[in-house]
């Protein structure tokens, strides 16, 4: 493609016109070395502009209705004079090749609203890239003065972590009839969530969404609450009626209010900008690695001789680190 | 000190003198390169005696009665011909200096016992270090024949995750009167256990533990199980009146012989190895780069730039890997 000056793109993305945006953030997923660069340059650029908004993270199981709850979300908060951007983070995306979150089509209203700016997840990469992307996309969007991001993501690996350090809020849809066995909760979904929402609780299902209600409450009443200013609740709601969801982004704004009068906000957004860099530090340090052909050969040794008890974790570890020190490339 | 020869220690640990592994396990606790160096050479020696010990690791508050719990369960192993290792994880004593774990003189029995062999958590380093050696005092002690390796943890930091990478069962102990606020379980801790107990169940305690139970249950209930072929429990026992702790032990053997019948047994120590070497490169990165003086300005520079926004997390990262592709030692 041709290769806007970063002036042109800043100007673009500062004056929220959509396509400056649109190639913007096709730059920052770029994996072409020289682009990254590039973007880099963009991104330090637009960042003193990329300020206060309010990132949310949403997740859920495929089927629990995300799509309809943030077309119905974002259509209310953008009637209120919001402008919100939704971003995913979609593990699952980069082995299909095609991301089922961020879905424009799925969100009907939202899709056509000229106050709302859809991205589906980066197609390419690992979890930590396209969680890095994604990040980036949000300093876009919010440099384009959109103050509402809703990132979403499904329960994939460890894409709700991943989204949870990325967020000032983290919400998950559950579906009615939890305490049936045949919806798990993943491994700590529960510990990171300052809300619970069990969406689709209309007509049939509202009693089951009231035991589900309850059997969550319960089991987050047993979690030690990530923060002395608040106490994750649950709350029930449907997206596709409409119900529960003024309450719900009541509870988020409460949040916020508190967050930001305790200061424990701006703390907690600065630290996950610093824990973020390490691990980019170890993921880039990691991913340089292994994909260095030249150490290719000795990783797989390495590891098989690891796995089979015959080194030590640490000899194994002393001979990458040196591998890497060498100069993987 | 004076510096025993690694085939001198080799033979000690494996003929199971205890001065000997008390050398070895020094060596591999030292923090000096070049005892860094022995202990790597000894280890690598001693890993194919080093095998198919069992490895329980045990977590809960302080005042749950570890101790107590540990002298009990290990005094009826050793009296059932088990040769049982007491290791411990504690974050806490890297900073006072003392561990308050696997600590003798609070195991009258186990400190005595012939048959048992108890080290208290290494007192200095990161979590990631003092981790480190207690996996390697791990190979130690299997090589020296015991049998059972009990690796003991309080509820802080990172320390219960720890733990649960290089142990094949997990064991959290609670206290009586769950429900209760004040008994915040951390985050995560009920994801990684393959066994919740209510220790004190005794006396005055036992309707408090009952429903303390039941809550435990409805809550694991809600959890994705980590195995197919093992659902998580939670029983009810006392370590000072002894009561439960059979049932408890047999649970524990349940689930070895099912996760050895899959064969999931050997995969996950497998991985957990290559996971741990990975871990280690990692770590050693982060703490060389965190270590060396000529960084140190640059690091703080950039962590307060991230922080603040200024730079970007991506390009903070850049930096730090420059830096330490440049030779940071």
């Amino acid at each position: 493609m041709s290769q806007p000056s970063i002036d042109a793109l800043y100007d673009g993305v500062i004056a929220a016109d959509r396509s400056a945006m649109g190639r913007a953030i096709t730059l920052v997923e770029s994996v072409n070395p020289e682009h990254r660069n590039r973007a880099q340059e963009l991104l330090t650029r637009l960042l003193p502009h990329a300020t206060s908004s309010h990132r949310v993270g949403i997740t859920g199981v495929p089927g629990v209705g995300k799509s309809t709850f943030i077309d119905e979300l974002g259509t209310r908060l953008t009637a209120t004079g919001s402008r919100v951007a939704v971003l995913a983070v979609d593990p699952t995306s980069t082995r299909t090749g095609g991301s089922i979150l961020g879905d424009k089509t799925r969100m009907a209203r939202l899709g056509v609203d000229p106050n709302a700016f859809i991205r589906p997840s980066p197609t390419a990469g690992t979890l930590g890239g396209v969680s890095r992307r994604t990040r980036e996309t949000a300093t876009v969007v919010e440099a384009a003065g959109y103050d509402t991001v809703l990132i979403e993501t499904v329960g994939v690996g460890q894409s709700e972590t991943v989204v949870a350090e990325m967020v000032d809020f983290f919400l998950v849809l559950m579906l009615p009839g939890a305490g049936d066995e045949l919806q798990g909760i993943k491994k700590g979904v529960l510990e990171l969530a300052d809300l619970i929402a069990v969406n689709k609780a209309d007509g049939d299902n509202q009693t089951a969404a009231r035991h589900a209600a309850a059997d969550y409450s319960a089991a987050i009443r047993l979690l030690q609450p990530a923060s002395p200013t608040w106490t994750p609740r649950v709350l029930m709601c449907s997206g596709i009626h409409g119900t529960g969801i003024d309450d719900l982004w009541s509870a988020v704004l409460e949040h916020r209010a508190a967050m930001n009068a305790s200061g424990e906000l701006a703390d907690k957004r600065g630290e996950q900008r610093v824990r973020w860099m390490w691990a980019t530090v170890e993921d880039r340090i990691t991913t340089d690695l292994r994909s260095d052909p030249s150490t290719a050969e000795t990783i797989a040794g390495l590891e098989l001789a690891v796995r089979d008890n015959v080194t030590t974790a640490t000899a194994g570890a002393d001979q990458l680190v040196a591998c890497f020190r060498s100069g993987a490339r």
